[in-house]
């Protein structure tokens, strides 16, 4: 089983890891990848990550060459997702698959809803578990999804095709795919994800404000190194995500501030029972977590 | 220039460090650990850490063997540190030095203050800004201190020869020496090392209550690893430093607790420009750090 053509929209990190795997994988006849700049497909190709590479005003063109069982991959920030449903409006010949890379899922299947003219049971949403602080498309990684989860957050009106296709092309790519709902979706990554970039962000932000700015880095070790790589992140993409996933992500945020609070007291009172019992609780999962999960 | 004897005495990950690199580096002439229970010390010996190694009922038969310039090294648990203190008594022959490498100075100080009987002219207080979430003399590592910074905390008594041998002996390790007051010191370690360790066992905790636990950590990635690698940490070890530095930490995490504050409210209002500054401001900083630093 093969795929004719891959079509990726945004080929930064994820976009271009995922044509840089989709090539190497051999089970993909053509990539092509399009991005807002000419020169970032150029690059692509230049880097043969894709076959072929335009920008936007070649859309139309490229989905008119598309078959039954082709698939779209939306690798976009999350908002331009509305502007590029609107643009694919009903140039995807019938029977070709949409899917996407979005870290927050209620938000691109809305703005679906919303911008896109298309058939909704060609759009199977979805969001490899996998990234690093870098961005671009010269950071692509064709070993980025390998024995990494992807999830797939299904909608009512997909078709069962359409679903089998998307899981198939992921595991073409190494990937293990997991099939969840997309409010359950957000409620996990809120709190796997994002509250860890929010609570990155705002401890570098709180040592910036210090008076001893310059000394604090020049004394951080690899604790601090690795606690704060995230903050490394691109600043939109995750201002987008923060937003895009607010309520979920105050969420776990409420419920973080509450055991903070309770270690903050403990540590007031002196009461060293009382935090050695959390800090152990932490260390017994943080231990599970490590034993159980990939190493990279 | 080398040093005849030393006396380590706690050999875990960091005492077993200093045993190892001193013996590698070939400038101490004979290496000798003691630790609570006499199997630690033989295994110290057989796997090459240390020339001799005994349980501290030989303490008294060590110390009265050494010679001025030779350097005895605590590293132990901090809450330990004051019986150390008190069996160390007066068994120090004149001109040795007497230094540590505890995580938090003032408790340090003090504890020698109020439970030694020695020459504090002798004690220059330590702090090797390297570690690792593993622990154990197994964890011991010959490259550990080289290219890290250690910082000393001398303090009034101290002679000019005592601080002189105490840095000489740490850039044997490789490392690289700065001095500070013991007070600043702890409002450095603070920031860098106990308020991250605060918020990664912290947030571990948020997550092991919420209902989603399991499938929490499944879908964990590299990003959550990274943030949560030291909540792996032995939590006696950090309740200990929690506590002894408790009033310089509680100042670091209210300081974190308002800028998360503005975070959080900036969430709630939808205020995309804050977030971004916020984001972008932190995002700066970690990459100036990330470029100055070293990167292990």
């Amino acid at each position: 089983m093969s795929i004719k053509n891959l079509v990726v929209l945004g080929s930064g990190l994820i976009g271009g890891s995922v044509a840089k795997s989709a090539r190497q994988s051999g089970a993909v006849n053509k990539v092509t990848v399009l991005n807002r700049l000419l020169e970032t497909s150029e690059k692509a190709v230049t880097l043969g990550i894709a076959d072929q590479g335009y920008d936007y005003s070649q859309l139309a063109a490229v989905c008119a060459d598309l078959t039954p069982g082709d698939l779209v991959l939306v690798a976009v920030p999350v908002y331009t997702y509305a502007s590029i449903f609107a643009r694919l409006g009903d140039m995807l010949p019938a029977g070709v698959i949409l899917t996407d890379v979005g870290s927050t899922k209620a938000e691109v299947v809305s703005a679906a809803r919303q911008n896109w003219k298309g058939d909704l049971s060609c759009f199977v949403p979805g969001h490899p578990i996998a990234g690093s602080e870098k961005c671009g498309v010269e950071a692509s990684d064709d070993q980025l999804f390998k024995q990494r989860r992807t999830i797939i957050t299904p909608i009512p009106e997909n078709s069962a095709f359409a679903i089998k296709q998307v899981k198939f092309f992921w595991e073409l790519l190494g990937a293990e795919v997991d099939t969840m709902g997309v409010e359950h979706h957000d409620e996990i990554l809120a709190a796997t994800s994002h509250l860890p970039h929010l609570l990155a962000y705002g401890l570098v932000d709180s040592l910036v404000t210090l008076d001893q700015k310059t000394e604090v880095f020049r004394y951080a070790a690899g604790g601090f190194r690795d606690f704060t790589r995230i903050a490394e992140s691109d600043p939109v993409m995750w201002r987008d995500i923060f937003l895009a996933n607010r309520d979920t992500l105050l969420k776990q945020l409420e419920n973080f501030e509450d055991h903070l609070k309770k270690l903050h007291q403990a540590i007031v009172d002196g009461d060293s029972k009382t935090i050695e019992t959390i800090l152990e609780r932490a260390q017994t999962a943080r231990k599970v977590f490590s034993e159980t999960s990939p190493k990279k």
